[in-house]
């Protein structure tokens, strides 16, 4: 497989490294990924996590164990167990379906190493496309807030709603941005945090329960989120607390965009209710843990809950910025993701 | 001064307790106050917090100091110092005004002694009104989601809002309780919690990104919070996130109430606009901090926004829940709060 490079992922001289999202924005740690059991690890603890990524990092896993010599059966039962390392994204789940097409094939082990450096390399072209899509939706002096992380860490390219953002920013325009902090992992306190130093664009750190006030005193022009899994209907699942954002900018008027790439989209999931929404520890919401420490505030006995993901209905969306182009809710219900699928 | 004794306050035998709000859950720790400057401090660490029990702390150091021989003159002045410690909740204001116009009295001695007393045995009388007159509103197995901690370590007796939680808990009524966590300062996670833990109620924190889908879900009945300031028109301030709820509350048509005493209640104010909103320091976004650990997990040269409340206009609210009663919309409207002032 030829060499592979992403923000936070990489594939060197015949090592597959992770940069352990876990860690950031304080420390930069890639890990050696060399076996399925380190990879869902790895995305169940979110050392590696968005969409887009999580799918593309397992497939080019399964690539390298070709490379390292196991058989057609080790890698369908490798494609098999890493699909269901996560249930909410389907990136995921369409990357390995993907896999499992190639090692079907009579050329398998060409197809298999293909299809891996196909997904990745196509990514980045599906991210360029979104954000030179998504760019031209953003006026000189806007404040776009945007949720959870879907940049450049969560993708093979520049990003979708990330993406978006800093393609308006290469081109110059005078852009400002709302992080929400994303509780509980706080994707966005610490890795949008991050991809805005790294960039340069201006940006402030928001609680999530902040973004009401900002909307009402008229300090948030539009809002780009990414997303887990996009279904025929339009609705969609991403990060929890984007639903949140929905009725919010739906109240105070404020366009609301969802940034994803056609291999988020599921057609055969007819209305976001079909959606599986993966539910996590109590801990997280109990307290904090990462490379800056791990603290619990609450009682120790206390009950939580913790839905990972929340499911935005289309009617909330103004608009969903796709590789293939901008789609209304005119073109969403005139069935244009049925048409892609 | 005879002694007076409520969860995070008392006065006994001569000294002024504060409970070091700042150390709960996992530490009960009782801090003497026997100044101006300490009073000051805790109030803007929040050491002592809560709209009511700050105004009632204040009051009785006041009177503790008289007690401690400070002269008239002096005494105005501290009034005038506590009068600013926070800009937003107004009880504080309230109870200083009240002590100030004791200390002009001819007798001011024995009036401030009494006025002190006073707020304090007032508040709970107060509490216990508000919650009677809440709990009417749970029917039984009510899912009631709640915000921040309007609870008996924010007031002398047993709360606001969640003095209307634990009434209806007391009648026998079968509730659970959706404890919002509260970003930034864990107010929910953290002291909520822990009255539901020592109330014996059937509780979950969630992180305030979650209760959208809570909404959407149908597992919210009701939302009960306090109030730091009601102004003349209905609308209300209340910590950071209250807005954000009513905003969600009021799409998925779930009453939405507000419980405050009258000493809450500015009729000076003529809309929530007139609120000054404390803003606070950019660390507690970045990061949390108490007696579970100090953690940062931003990039340590992030910028990060922090209004410590938000406004919630009257429009939003179901009804306003006071000692003298319960007020929908056409009550406030036709200026049933002005009558109160």
């Amino acid at each position: 497989m030829k060499n592979l490079l992403a923000t936070a992922l990489r594939y060197e001289t015949g090592t597959l490294l992770v940069l352990d999202q876990h860690l950031l924005p304080h420390c930069e740690q890639w890990l050696v990924c060399d076996s399925v059991e380190t990879m869902v690890s790895m995305i169940q603890r979110l050392q590696i996590r968005g969409a887009p990524i999580i799918g593309i990092g397992a497939a080019l896993l399964v690539a390298h164990l070709l490379e390292r010599g196991r058989g057609r059966d080790e890698l369908l039962e490798a494609v098999r167990i890493l699909r269901e390392a996560r249930p909410t994204a389907v990136n995921l789940m369409f990357c390995m379906d993907r896999m499992a097409e190639a090692l079907q094939q009579d050329n398998w082990q060409q197809a298999t190493i293909t299809c891996a450096e196909h997904l990745f390399d196509q990514d980045k072209i599906l991210c360029q496309a979104m954000a030179g899509h998504g760019a031209a939706l953003i006026n000189e002096n806007d404040h776009i807030l945007t949720h959870c992380n879907a940049g450049s860490l969560a993708t093979a390219g520049v990003g979708t709603a990330i993406g978006v953002i800093t393609e308006a920013w290469r081109l110059k325009k005078n852009i400002s941005v709302w992080v929400g902090e994303t509780r509980p992992l706080l994707q966005g306190g610490r890795l949008t945090a991050w991809e805005m130093e790294k960039a340069g664009i201006p940006y402030h750190i928001i609680c999530d329960n902040m973004a009401a006030s900002l909307m009402k005193a008229g300090r948030v022009d539009k809002i780009f989120v990414g997303a887990d899994r996009i279904v025929a209907n339009g609705d969609f699942a991403n990060k929890v607390g984007t639903y949140n954002l929905a009725v919010l900018a739906f109240h105070h008027g404020i366009p609301f965009y969802v940034v994803a790439p056609h291999t988020t989209v599921d057609v055969s999931c007819e209305t976001g209710d079909d959606i599986p929404i993966e539910q996590r520890s109590r801990s997280e919401v109990m307290g904090v843990k990462g490379s800056f420490g791990e603290v619990s505030w609450s009682p120790a006995d206390a009950r939580a809950y913790n839905p990972a993901f929340d499911v935005t209905p289309a009617t909330l969306v103004s608009a969903w910025v796709l590789d293939s182009g901008v789609y209304d809710q005119s073109d969403i219900f005139n069935g244009a993701l049925a048409r892609l699928g």
